[in-house]
């Protein structure tokens, strides 16, 4: 549990770290470019984490996009798998629907899932068979549904993409409708959540997906790759998440095609 | 200004009206149909904003989703065009995302735009000739971006369709990214705040975009159908929204596809 509720009260700090960092952004936006800008925030929002989890926890690895020195080579003990910000692109352009994502894994097994919507501070928060929480309120386990009456998180870029493009549109086919918010952690939290019945991303990095898997397997959800098999949080990888009924759907979708099996590219570690 | 005033107050009360009655719902929720659930609310919402307008303005004319009957000849005096629910999808499965829109027209030109998110309590608004405003706060003037920097607001199920697929395709290819959040009045509200350079939907009807009209030109950026023509609060139309650049790119995009042009459905009145 220290892990856990430390976790809890580190992702908020951050929080707010990132929100005081952007009312000094705001003037620095209109001189430089908004790019460098956010990897700045992106950084510093990094190093603030990882030295508050070197501090009190020697001992732990450590994995995040913007370290790339964190890189390590195996999953032995506590290892923390962390994006200061998912959604990049929603934190230049809306300065909003982006997250923190943080998870921790122990021996390669899901152990706490936290991912934050930053500007809301609303905190999505697992410890692996003690429930889901938004906030102060437990997830209920998820219900089971079928496409045509489910809502999919897509990305429609992915749609167009010779090769590959054919499940994806076979997807949003199916599906009642689909949504895109810019963040994949904002909609594993949402799939947590209940707000999204699935989604499916073609390739993410384990900082990405990490905490996503706590989160919805806690909640009786199943999170793989786009062919079924389990994530590893040494290698990006192609991601379906969703209630049972809906995530066999979307793997089927993938499976049954060959062009998308013969293209996709073998996962490699970082 | 007085009915801006009112009209501003009248939001706030449905968005209230909306919230306690979601309380009430969720037991109910439990036992019918979620669809009709919807209705009921949306059609009670309605009732409760155009009770209020035609007690304080006998004389004006009323255009709802709901309310039929409400549908006028003519753009004659005042006009209020009133969605309760924009996003009842979203009503349904999230129990997020969706808004109130409320556009007032006078004798068929902009008046006031209303779009409250109602879960946020977050009101997007505008007075023709006297500013847009997210809450207290004063939307800037939109700046122009180029597709390729540009997020945009598109549904993937328009790409799928055969005959009208292409320029769709066509647009996702060129911008950035793409979003799609589920309510056409949020995305209008996006647009009018800077969250998305532009959005385009193939079809929807005046109490969908009326309100985003007044919001968006009073931010300097464009609204038309697809074709770039003007709209009317009397007809269903195609409708393009965003800064001048981003509106123009998405309008030549369909424009120039003669397949979308001679599938394009003639408009007709609701």
């Amino acid at each position: 549990m220290e892990i856990y509720s430390f976790g809890q009260r580190l992702i908020r700090e951050a929080g707010q770290f990132i929100r005081n960092r952007m009312t000094e952004a705001y003037t620095i936006d209109k001189k430089t470019n908004p790019n460098d800008l956010v990897t700045d925030v992106d950084k510093e929002t990094e190093r603030f984490i990882a030295n508050r989890i070197q501090e009190k926890y020697s001992d732990h690895q450590l994995i995040g996009e913007e370290y790339k020195e964190h890189s390590i080579e195996n999953t032995d003990g506590v290892v923390w798998v962390i994006d200061p910000i998912d959604g990049t692109i929603n934190f230049v352009h809306q300065r909003a629907n982006f997250t923190i994502s943080i998870g921790v894994f122990i021996d390669g097994k899901p152990h706490v899932g936290l991912i934050l919507d930053v500007m809301n501070d609303v905190l999505y928060h697992a410890h692996a068979g003690h429930g889901a929480f938004i906030d102060d309120s437990r997830l209920p386990q998820l219900k089971q549904t079928v496409m045509e009456e489910s809502l999919i998180g897509l990305n429609p870029k992915w749609m167009l993409k010779s090769g590959i493009g054919e499940p994806f549109m076979d997807v949003a086919r199916q599906c009642r409708q689909t949504r895109s918010y810019g963040s994949a952690a904002l909609e594993f939290a949402y799939v947590a959540a209940g707000r999204l019945e699935g989604t499916i991303f073609f390739r993410l990095s384990p900082w990405d997906f990490a905490a996503g898997i706590v989160l919805i397997e806690e909640v009786g959800g199943v999170v793989t790759n786009a062919l079924g098999d389990p994530l590893s949080i040494l290698k990006k990888d192609s991601v379906i998440a969703g209630n049972t009924n809906v995530h066999q759907s979307i793997q089927t979708a993938f499976s049954n095609n060959e062009a998308f099996v013969k293209h996709r590219q073998d996962s490699y570690h970082i």
